[in-house]
């Protein structure tokens, strides 16, 4: 966790077998693709259905991309929890296999905690990994956690780790909490990611290091395009057309609906399977969205063979 | 999981030592405290942190008190959680080791799922664990978990698994909910525990279980006496009595609270730790709740020497 994490990542979707199990062979495949189209991982993230994974499923399947020749520098796992304890094994699992950053939930069973309750929790997870190489970015997503991470908890941890806590994913899509992460801490050399590439032209002159959201599964070398070119000549188109497939895929179950977008493009149809408590997409809702992507222009993504 | 668990629960406290550890001893210490004055032992609740216990640390703490003879039947533990396969270990373990029952929260983190999604999870712990002597307790906290156990979804388990989801805690603390759940499930054989001592006497004439409370780790022969004796000539002063325990602890941070209280009377410090994202109850805070229980007239229970 040397040089600092930028650009556009995705939170990998996680591939099931009709037995609810990982499809190892899939994950590597889905893996190689995002790489492939220059997007960073975040795997084990809330697309991911990391919260249905458990501990050892987690470490096994980063095992199993790193031995496929996955580049661990590119990887931003997910390494919160509700336990200290699994957060601690799953973030010196990351460091020690030389992941780029680790992308930390605050616990999030208890609710109405207080700010130095969640300083104890990051502060126990650092001082046990205790490694120089690790870079925690802190996981602000209340309308799952309910539990945020406010700034004046960032300012906390940066007071007392501004080596280990580097920067944060804000899932909130609320742009002036976005802005005001990015105004406070952003010069400080504090990485922001939102969550949606929709806020990227107005994030990144702001500051913000890139970002980090769902839909870079299905879109990856248009929303790449958004980071790339914001500020150029045709800014404004390639945003706005991100947008457009953004936009679908917020009106639908988005995880549900993106596997099965991933089953049409890669001609799996186990990508269709999520773990309970969600619910694959209907048989009614599949045409309809794909019809609706069609209208849109948008491409079913060439994928290669696995 | 032969015959029907009944009566008064604890939730039991997870003694901690300095370093954050589960403290095996002290753990054991207390079980035999709660054994012996005659309540159930529902390990791995909200109230035991088992939000922030990993699934290694749940198996280790149960073959602990078990190879220390607390009595099997008694447990039962909390094995539900976000992840399937986290549940179907925890609640396999709890069978295979003979566990009267088992307390299964929904998976919590996502939120807006669906009857359909929370029956697919329960089902798929049922079908795994595969076993007729599985005895599931449906654990309603809609204010921790956002995620409710609705009577539609009771009466869905109720008709395809009749033997195996036998009953629910109703923590929701609105009566009226815990009033529905009895007056649909009851007379059917569905064992309904409400959160609190003070719903023994309005929610055992409807055909309550009995109750799984916090405050059973504090004021256990007390809470016993009511279940005991709520319909006799005392049943009212008993209750009330009760109640004023209860009230008392519903007014501090509970687990916090709790844990300094079992400090005091069971002469080990360490009692106070919590794990984060709790903290301890202050400095400042302890002395005036010592003095509001003496002033109650609480009695410091015996404890014995360990």
């Amino acid at each position: 966790m040397s040089s600092r994490l930028r650009g556009v990542f995705a939170p990998v979707l996680t591939p099931f077998n009709q037995r609810l199990e990982p499809d190892i062979d899939r994950f590597i495949a889905h893996c190689r693709w995002l790489i492939d189209q220059q997007v960073g991982l975040a795997i084990f993230g809330t697309n991911s259905e990391a919260a249905s994974l458990s501990v050892d499923e987690r470490i096994a399947m980063t095992e199993a991309i790193l031995q496929a020749g996955i580049p661990a520098a590119r990887l931003m796992p997910g390494t919160g929890g509700c336990a200290i304890t699994d957060a601690i094994t799953l973030t010196r699992h990351a460091v020690d296999n030389g992941a780029g950053g680790a992308l930390m939930l605050p616990p999030f069973y208890f609710k109405g905690v207080s700010d130095e309750g969640l300083f104890a929790y990051y502060a126990e997870v650092i001082e046990r990994v205790g490694s120089d190489r690790l870079k925690i970015y802190l996981y602000h997503i209340p309308q799952l956690t309910q539990v945020p991470i406010t700034l004046n908890l960032i300012e906390m941890l940066r007071k007392r780790y501004p080596d280990s806590v580097v920067g944060a994913k804000d899932s909130s899509g609320n742009w002036e909490n976005t802005k005001a992460m990015l105004d406070n801490f952003a010069s400080d050399g504090f990485d922001v990611f939102p969550a949606s590439e929709s806020l990227l032209s107005r994030a990144l002159p702001l500051g913000a290091a890139g970002c980090i959201s769902a839909t870079v599964n299905m879109n990856p070398a248009g929303i790449r395009a958004v980071f790339e070119g914001w500020n150029g000549d045709s800014g404004a188109a390639l945003q706005a057309r991100a947008d457009v497939i953004r936009t679908i895929f917020q009106a639908v179950p988005m995880i549900p609906a993106m596997k099965r977008v991933v089953a049409e493009f890669s001609h799996h149809p186990s990508w269709r399977v999520v773990r309970p408590p969600l619910c694959p997409l209907s048989d009614d809702a599949a045409p309809a969205l794909l019809k609706t992507l069609a209208d849109a222009g948008f491409d079913m993504p060439a994928y290669p063979k696995a």
